[in-house]
């Protein structure tokens, strides 16, 4: 058996970004995404909807650990409710991680409309002493925020006033954006979490 | 170059058993102690100690990232300021990834006096919102928490209580409990977080 | 058009009890339910599941207002990102009239599986400072919660008990809780909240 | 038996305003002011003068509950010690209120000296989590606050911030703003919350 | 001029109790009690009209500070917004105090009814996370909390309960309570605080 | 036998200052500094190693009390683990005295490198929820602070915006500003708060 990591959107390019980052981690994952799901989480009824999807595999196919790869953490609790092997929920495994490298952090989300459901939870985690700000991209799907040079504009325009107002570590808030990490974090100077490898580190962790 | 973890007491038995915990891992890990550090590290005075020689190491070993493997952290944003290296203390990672895996935490001290040491930590950290309590032993050894079967009667009786407390993940308050970890968690029924496991995947998280 | 109060379980005695209660406010309401939802919602499962009831509901059926009126707030951010009309939850409007009556306040829940999720969504709040403490009855029906003596003897133990501990106002954590709240409140001596009462009355006054 | 509004100021124009602004919720309040007291409540020294008023006040006239409306609930734990009928403060219950309709609220004030008693009560309440911000006009009487169209060009400003700074919900920070409320909430489009509306609404669920 | 303690009560032995506890300190004080005040100030309602003669006294006898020696403070705000001079209240004082000494701190109150209002208090100052808990005595006065020999064994027991529960500094909740504190530091071992010692030092340090 | 005031670096005119600046306070402290220790208290390192020489120092002298005259607190609970005298660190004391004098308190710190350990220690201490705000100078010595025109101009407009962002009380980040105190305060119009006064006066309280 292996950790099943849950792209819970159906863009391939974002399930095989997701593949290709987590294998210098060695041979224990599986990746697989949500074929009747849309191409990028947006908005609440996405994550409601994505969230039952989360479940059904979750139901469907035994794993070692359940890794949730969409940055709204969709259907988490409930995910939990269904098993008791670990689940880690990618927004919560890539905020935890950045406080474990720095005092504050920030967090690049793809659009304006995720930020209050961010803050929400970053509430409900308990954790909001520690958020330097969070700023949002224009707008952009999963896929785009990882490969587009457009985006990758936004995103270090926004990595770097979040270093400014004192972030010491960022989260990029969207599974798909692992392609830029290295750069990002070359060029900005401060810890850049890829939530997806944050979160399969931890479940890798917790089976091992 | 590895990852290297190092103990900050001198307790060769300790050494040894992160490096066997870890092994699971892969071979990305080199497991150091300090000699010169007494065998467990209890008193603020040991950990004040510990955290210049933990510098010293920082500064003279290069490595791709740093671990700190004792539950009181000692020298963790000394060593920050000397590396730009990730430096994971296993305090905040252990907490960390029980948050990652439950809502509410709690831990198990080697003794009372780490108690109000934690507890700043916790608050320090930003997540006391969180914590359901922490339970101490009675003043126990770092190697003796993992290995004699008496402590292990305490740890069982602590850990019940804790989860009876509320707490759905459980963190040992000592690289040394590394052992029991398995077996707590099978008898107890909740999340049990061997914290240099959770340190040791951050930082093969963040290496990866 | 009326305020529209949705019970999101399918149990007709719990939507007229609602109605009801309700009644002395007066012509504005119409209370309905979710006739392919469970008799209690009780599970992860059953929040999720009604709560994309209540988005349907909350899309169909123009109102000049909403209450989701059951203790989960099943579909509360999903239903505000529906419209522009205000969307009331039962929990969040239970809690923060008992917070207008008194210092800190306490829950008395159907079961001890709801007491996570309400915690958790208390911290999502932010309120948590002033929660005196929540205790489960032994996991009863939203039906029974308001009628069967048996379990209005648990309800006045628990009540009792949450005073002692601090609480001024006492939340009822269930939409079938209506008919015992004067009876309890009279016994108990603290003001014990009707949530649904309290948020109807909220969305009388942001329609008025 | 009706519910008490007791307007602590002697600004016979902001007590008019109120009953009109209540008089949809039916025939269920009666308004009066504190004729001894001045036209607003401004300094610290007004607030502790006008508590006291409202503490003889409620001693004097049987109510079935009791809402004291200004924005800086003079007496209101005063007025709780002396009877066992509900009383309401309009400050909590508007931004309890505003609380129940968004994530984030923010506050409309008469002026700059308001604003550190205001942020001492709301971390007293300890929502401060919750808190977008605080502005404040430019020190305006209770009576223009809510008939001056100059003090509706600054309350446009002030709120249209607010909106910008992430308030989901503004509540106006004086009793005498309720005429300007529905042309606010249409100008600004986000949740205006009349505080007195939310206390009056919170008395008539609490008595119902 | 001098730093000028005002007992708000009438109970002329605690005036002398105070006196006598700040002779050590210097000449630096002129102590002075509120003749038409009660004995003891005890419920909301004295401490409203505490408040306005505490103003009242400010506004009329300037000194170089002014140190409010009652537990509650009355009047704290608004005397700072009469003179421009320090204005210190004692429980402030006595509580920042404690949390100079110890991680955690207790509070001894004087009886049931002040603790609710000693816990707002502390959640309005922000400190909530510090404290270990407050324990009342049976409601005894201010006159007798210091000097009669049955008091003094309420509150051996309360502090001892205190220190047990994690404080590592007690306050004393009332002015009267001075002449008991050497010998209960002595029996307890742990920092034992008298909120006008406090007050009076950092008065003191804030006109040196 | 006296209060060890332990200015722990090696600026013999910060040690000299600090014996002038409590001179009025009367004849109750020894001040001494440590000559193995650099002028000014920068580093994550220097902060480790001053507090292993404060340790040594309270082993080696018996005194009153003690007060670690440095912003960083260096050794604070090192040393409360040697002695059972009251032990109280400046950054602590200046803080908790700006809390007794004013809602809401800025700190100005000797430059950017000092902000995130004091918003650490802010954190740790639990009062975050009353700072203002923190600014830098731009990194400056500790000697230089209390003496250079140049740096007093750079001091002045960082109190300036602190005000202006709500500090009602604003702490000197370092013990070398005692001679700035006076004249800042009667420029900036809030309360300037010297952090060594703040811990001697409530030494001397401790000790009278």
């Amino acid at each position: 058996m292996k950790i099943l990591v849950i792209n819970p959107n159906s863009a391939r390019a974002v399930t095989d970004g997701i593949a290709t980052a987590l294998a210098p981690l060695g041979d224990h994952f599986r990746v697989c995404d949500l074929a009747d799901q849309p191409a990028t989480i947006a908005t609440e009824e996405d994550v409601a909807r994505a969230g039952l999807g989360v479940a059904d595999l979750v139901r469907q196919q035994e794993a070692l650990a359940y890794v949730t790869a969409c940055f709204s953490d969709p259907g988490l609790d409930l995910a939990r409710s269904l098993t008791r092997r670990p689940v880690i929920g990618i927004q919560e495994a890539g905020i935890l991680t950045a406080l474990a490298r720095a005092d504050r952090f920030g967090i690049v989300a793809l659009g304006p409309k995720s930020v209050p459901r961010h803050l929400r939870k970053i509430r409900q985690m308990g954790v909001e002493a520690r958020l330097a700000g969070e700023l949002p991209l224009s707008g952009v799907s999963a896929e785009a925020s990882g490969r587009d040079p457009a985006v990758y504009a936004e995103v270090l325009e926004a990595a770097a006033r979040l270093r400014d107002m004192g972030a010491g570590a960022i989260v990029l808030g969207c599974a798909g954006m692992a392609p830029i990490r290295a750069r990002l974090e070359a060029e900005i100077g401060v810890a850049i979490i890829d939530p997806v490898m944050a979160g399969a580190a931890m479940a890798l962790g917790a089976v091992s």
